[in-house]
């Protein structure tokens, strides 16, 4: 906690929640809250949402819209801040101390990025934005998705009785894919193997003429999209490529914070924050595109209730993972196979350096 | 926790709460329990709510009635107590070990003093009673109040999400009346400049001879005591000097567990109490002259709703303050000239010694 | 906690759990958890309820039925074991490292063992079973009882807020007997002497004559067991001898976690177990013979009403008692002549080794 999350980029939220200067939202990470706004100038800004008077949170909804002046007024004095940079520009009272130099009362502030849509926060001012590094791998498989442009159609949230990092080994295999998540397993019949990727296997080369899904990986014939029938109801991505479709889901990590699922017709962001020890807050946002959002014939429910399934299966063996974590001989676990991206994440765990 | 509220005189409750012999209440103050009763010889004495014998609880209710005997008798095993000094009287057994004096099984002891019918306990039996540095400032403005005399007309209590510090700063200061306390400002003039006193700022001088309460304080013209509608509805205490009905409110504090406001009308007692480190009771007493509580004609609802709403308003931001106050970058806060009394509270946090 | 629940003997269940290979039952003790299982060759087997791939839990409920093979299956990432040593069967991996080796992540074994029918297991896996040093005392009072062969009629759950040492040290005395029982003394005369037995007291010799059941021990005349109204309903156990039922009760505890109580009609197993450091769950199971199960005209809540009643009594006492342990100055309390039985609890706490 003290350190992975304090010394990475932390997805916020969609850049559409930053529409007009002013607007804002908080993020929570523990007992820390960050604030970002766009500020009157039109950046996305970032600072510790506390006051440096006498500590007050300075904005208590998780999401809304400064005042007309666009300025940050803390609601239990009105210091009153620069959205752009934090400056203190007053205090609320009759006269400052003859030594007091306001400049020495900025907002604490943090950095703030964009990738495609998509608003980051370092707690570290001075951090080095680099997108190259920010995923666990290169993100091109999400070149033809319009990323930017998407909107958010849907939002879903849970809490689950984990730790963060329990979520995290839990999503970078899948072994448990055909007991826990049958709907999904038949969907990418490559889960049935319990691996993720056809060159999983040592004999994968064996296997490379097969047509069948569950020796090429994508989605099972007839189906081209994470949703409760597998159709897309016409509305695949046109800038998808017959590659794009083939391979029938992309993803990207950035840990600790969110992955991202590109699917036909739909992108899931899905995010998560501590809360405590043992107490994880999961949020997923489905993406759509304007002409997708705007189609009364499109039924979202087909997209969302899948994934929230799958989620929700997620969510369960998490909770049972951590709950059998305690017991007294248990030094460690051993890792399969199939896991080496667990293995990868426990080293960046360790280290804070990726694999 | 474990120094200032075990070294400090603490506000247990009015008098009138110990009317008849074998009358008690308890206080608990974090997981302190402490017993003040009115004994048989009618004294009011304090006892760790504790029985020497295996640690029970001795009294379970907040407040009530010894049996007729009048004397402490722990529910578990019937050991019994004088409640005049705490002495063990007898036990249950059939026999007592040969090494057994029952003058080594005293209930602990704990100082209980009286000031204006109010019931004051310290946790250390041997504290002394000095009326003169129990108040942080002498309660002289308090000479006309019959507070002796006058009596509980409503009780209200309320926890807040804030570590009783919090609650303390906040009261010490009217930098976020304006903003706040909107009615109260209203109600006092002089709150709408942000401070307490007409002398708070450099050119009050210049300024004596104006009848605005903006600048004399009080308040505002037409309006007599703390109410909704301002009014007194005829029950200004007869005994109130023009002097004290032009000064419109009257406050003393003892930390940290009360403060007294007298007004025209009634006198409020607000005390604290930490539960836990971000947990605060707060209760509220309104008293009344006997006079105003027989007067079917006179709404207590007219203070009582006004003090609320102020109170509530209060509360709401000694949370806000408190979430605010986690922020890793912040190690202290600053205090601006208004709040001179803020760092008089501070200064005896750290020191334990008043300003 | 570490080394008390640790290093002893604990209760689970009697063994009418376990009548068919794989049914299972889960005990949790604080954040431990246990598995205990019938295994496909019949025997009663336990092990942390942790799969050793990753740490899952291996049973999520309390009780249940292995599946058809009668092996345990992490629902997690279906690790299957062997149900008799828990031997690792099989992974689901496509292929196992090199340097695997299944004999290396057998389950957790712990001690499992039977006594009348009551199931036992010990955390540590080469822990001696020794009946004799089980309980306190000898169980020779016992040997008419039919304990193997009487059947679970009904269960009772409470949770009690108070540490499990609290309630052991009520359970040990009887002081407490006269004021917090009325309906137990009522029935047990000599309890109104705050003792447990006649001997308790140094002129018993003078009284071992007389036939007044304050005196002698025993039921009140004309009762036959721990009753609503004291009638056994004509289901005296017909293997006990007259001077079991003149003795009225008979009990036998296993710290820290099971006390046998046996009556006329009737046996009650009462377990506790610790889930956080004030918070205890105590489970009643009353045990009938088959017979007195079948006869409709038997009614349960004769006996079961009555022994709640007592010990939702001791339940609010227990928390009673611990509200008053944390006052600062009791640094420790006071042991009676009648309380010879907590003394030897506090002994077996501080030593580990029985009295």
């Amino acid at each position: 906690m003290a350190t992975l999350w304090r010394d990475n980029w932390l997805y916020v939220s969609r850049t559409e929640a930053f529409q007009k200067p002013g607007a804002f939202r908080v993020l929570s990470i523990g007992n820390q809250n960050y604030l970002v706004v766009r500020s009157r100038q039109g950046n996305l800004r970032g600072f510790h949402n506390t006051c440096r008077h006498r500590g007050s949170l300075l904005c208590d909804k998780k999401e809304g819209q400064l005042g007309q002046t666009g300025r940050i007024v803390c609601p239990y004095h009105q210091w009153t801040y620069d959205s752009e940079d934090g400056t203190l520009l007053r205090t609320s009272s009759f006269a400052e101390p003859e030594d007091f130099r306001r400049s020495s009362y900025r907002l604490f502030r943090v950095a703030v990025a964009e990738w495609q849509g998509c608003v980051f926060l370092h707690p570290d001012p001075n951090a080095t934005w680099n997108v190259d590094t920010l995923f666990q791998r290169p993100t091109d498989n999400f070149g033809n998705f319009p990323l930017q442009s998407m909107r958010i159609g849907h939002r879903w949230r849970t809490e689950m009785a984990c730790n963060w990092k329990t979520f995290w080994e839990n999503f970078n295999e899948c072994l448990h894919c055909p007991a826990v998540h049958p709907e999904l397993t038949h969907l990418v019949p490559l889960y049935s193997r319990r691996i993720v990727d056809p060159t999983d296997v040592p004999d994968w080369a064996d296997h490379t003429e097969r047509k069948d899904p569950r020796y090429r990986g994508g989605l099972r014939d007839g189906a081209e999209t994470w949703s409760i029938d597998g159709s897309a109801q016409g509305h695949v991505i046109p800038s998808l490529t017959a590659e794009d479709l083939a391979r029938g889901q992309t993803y990207a990590s950035t840990w600790p914070s969110l992955f991202v699922a590109g699917y036909a017709d739909h992108v899931r962001l899905c995010s998560v924050r501590p809360l405590a020890p043992e107490r994880t807050e999961l949020v997923a946002e489905w993406l759509f595109s304007p002409e997708t959002l705007e189609d009364p014939g499109y039924d979202r429910t087909n997209v969302v209730d899948f994934a929230v399934r799958v989620m929700e299966q997620d969510a369960r063996v998490c909770e049972l993972n951590q709950r059998g974590l305690h017991a007294v001989p248990l030094e460690s676990g051993v890792l399969m196979p199939e896991e080496y991206l667990v293995k990868r994440f426990q080293d960046w765990v360790r280290t804070g350096v990726q694999g």
